[in-house]
């Protein structure tokens, strides 16, 4: 399995975000979380855990980047495509790369951004960047959505490491039934589920969450507590893993035993609306038609729930733009990756929740994640 | 094992923070961050890994702290101490909590303020903190480091889970003969090794790097290549498992069959200077101090590496501060937790790097990790 990317792909972000920048006028953007510094350089790390150290990547408007990174990650820079790179011994608690990255700045230009807008953050402290803005001509200002914009549309290279992330994870679900039985705690599941995952070739389990109880779940985002499953439990299992620095994002839902009948139909439910949202996905479509389209299976059209959308993009990041929701009006076009993740409410606060992957072709969408039956799985009591 | 605390540390959490701001004037602290908002708290999610959401936390100067959060999570903070929790169907395009947050603030007071100094950084778009400070009658400020200071610091419960989680890669690293010889490709290494984390009782591993080479690495952030380990082989793991929210964070170096002289001699200073650190570690010893204390070993008092520090704060992060380095004069008190990391060059380029967890107690230093022996573990050929 080849990891990374030539450096052709990379150059061509950089060639997309350039024409963007020359109708802006722009001088360069800043960059500085682990998605968008990887997006156009490929480096790889899982140091990005650590807090204490912040990295600068700067895409002029000509030419290629500029790294400007604690001497730390030197080498591992060197290997990517990255022939520009600039270091300091961080951390420097009297100047932590901020006239260093001033000084490539100025150099550059005046007119320089960074990604502002929702789901974006600035990964560097705020009085470096009030001291960065100081140093500067102009303040920084927000980059209009220009990396959003390019993140958002998937190559055929990074469409294949998502497909892999979401085979690894198909295969981790289809061996719950090993680990999952009543009487072992949530904990046990959780821990036994993410060996699974790695164990099917997942580099790493940045994410899982889920739940178990009878008759439907009160929230999706739960640490696993000790309870041991019962018969008559859903046990929900919605796992990020990581594959070559790609996301999947999907659940399952397993039966301990029998459930009961209204489980059983709202499950049928979620797995007709996600079949009618994968149906209506196709090049022109918006994110909000897929809200709605899954929103009349499972609400009749009331306007969703509380956990507030029908689904999301991903890829570097567990969960990306766009949104599944009624006001998300962005179009379809090939190549997005997205999650399809509607809920039902069976009780007052006792829901369920599925979730598969798809990616938008220019004929429709295709599954990543191999589309779950009607009638759950049952586990043993 | 008992998981999170009970309500009365984050009390005495609050309340120290909240003295803290008696003496600066200041009416609240607004926190963003995945540790700050569970810190006062005790909610914990893997959610955190999803960008798509802001997270709000407010610290009033008296009284208990108010969330103000997506409605996604109000199920799970209400199983926290929390009582006041406000919330918004995140996301929202148009106004994602930014309102909601405003309102807040502008009840409790004025002089508000946020983590800004090193290590730190805003969770939430640029665009909404500019919006936020314009709907707010004074601009919010830098808290100057109170809750860095307090996070400094850990209660006895905070140390048990760090040790717990030192325990639990004590036993994971026992294990590494079990699933690392001559032949079997680094990539192979670094999944198995997480497996063995998660069987020993990790909860999750958000950290792992390390190396594989002859006669020393070149850097210690990467991840895992194919190759397969060979003899002569130095194979270093490095890893931050956790356990209830604490991170542990220390490595292991390992021989392939027979290492040259040299390494082997490397291997014994790194382990003869965290042995000193461990000595010199005690209230009233500064960062800087410990720091001196490994060099004088290590380089014979060259100043350190570019890899910039010889350890650094742990807990509910991988690294927190303080930093081990010749600048950091901060003064050890008992219940700060350290990581003692020294490295050594044995060639250009070429180095080890050794690391042990501990903590400061009244009468000196107390290993956290097991320490290990001058002598590498070897590994079958």
């Amino acid at each position: 399995m080849t990891k990374g990317f030539p450096a052709q792909e990379f150059k061509t972000r950089v060639a997309k975000a350039q024409a963007n920048m020359a109708q802006q006028g722009l001088d360069a953007i800043l960059l500085t979380t682990e998605p968008d510094v990887r997006y156009f350089t490929g480096y790889l790390t899982r140091f990005w855990e650590s807090p204490c150290r912040p990295w600068f990547l700067v895409i002029p408007s000509t030419g290629d980047p500029i790294a400007v990174i604690p001497s730390i990650g030197a080498v591992l820079m060197a290997r990517t495509w990255i022939t520009d790179i600039r270091t300091w011994r961080a951390p420097d608690l009297d100047d932590d790369g901020v006239s260093l990255l001033a000084d490539t700045l100025r150099h550059i230009g005046q007119r320089i951004v960074t990604p502002s807008g929702l789901q974006s953050y600035l990964r560097m402290p705020l009085t470096d960047f009030t001291r960065l803005n100081a140093a500067l001509p102009q303040p920084i200002g927000a980059d209009g959505g220009i990396v959003q914009a390019l993140r958002l549309v998937k190559s055929d290279a990074e469409i294949k490491k998502i497909r892999t992330a979401c085979q690894i994870a198909n295969r981790a679900f289809a061996r719950v039934p090993e680990i999952a039985q009543a009487g072992v705690p949530l904990e046990r599941v959780y821990r036994d589920f993410q060996r699974l995952c790695l164990d099917e070739g997942a580099d790493w389990v940045p994410y899982l969450a889920g739940a178990a109880a009878p008759g439907g779940y009160g929230d999706v985002i739960s640490p696993a507590d000790n309870r041991p499953l019962a018969a008559g439990d859903v046990l929900m299992l919605d796992t990020g893993l990581v594959h070559d620095g790609y996301f999947c994002d999907f659940d399952r839902n397993f039966a301990v035993g029998d459930v009961s009948a209204e489980v059983d139909a709202a499950h049928g439910a979620l797995i007709e609306a996600t079949h009618a949202a994968f149906f209506a996905a196709r090049p022109g479509a918006s994110a909000a038609d897929l809200f709605h389209v899954m929103d009349k299976i499972v609400t009749g059209g009331a306007g969703g729930s509380d956990a507030g959308r029908y689904g999301h993009g991903l890829g570097m990041n567990l969960t990306e733009w766009p949104s599944l929701i009624p006001t998300d009006t962005t179009v379809l076009t090939s190549g997005m990756v997205l999650s399809l993740e509607p809920g039902i409410e069976i009780a007052s606060g006792m829901a369920l929740v599925h979730e598969e992957n798809i990616v938008i072709r220019d004929t429709g969408a295709e599954w990543l994640s191999q589309p779950y039956g009607h009638v759950m799985t049952r586990l043993n009591t």
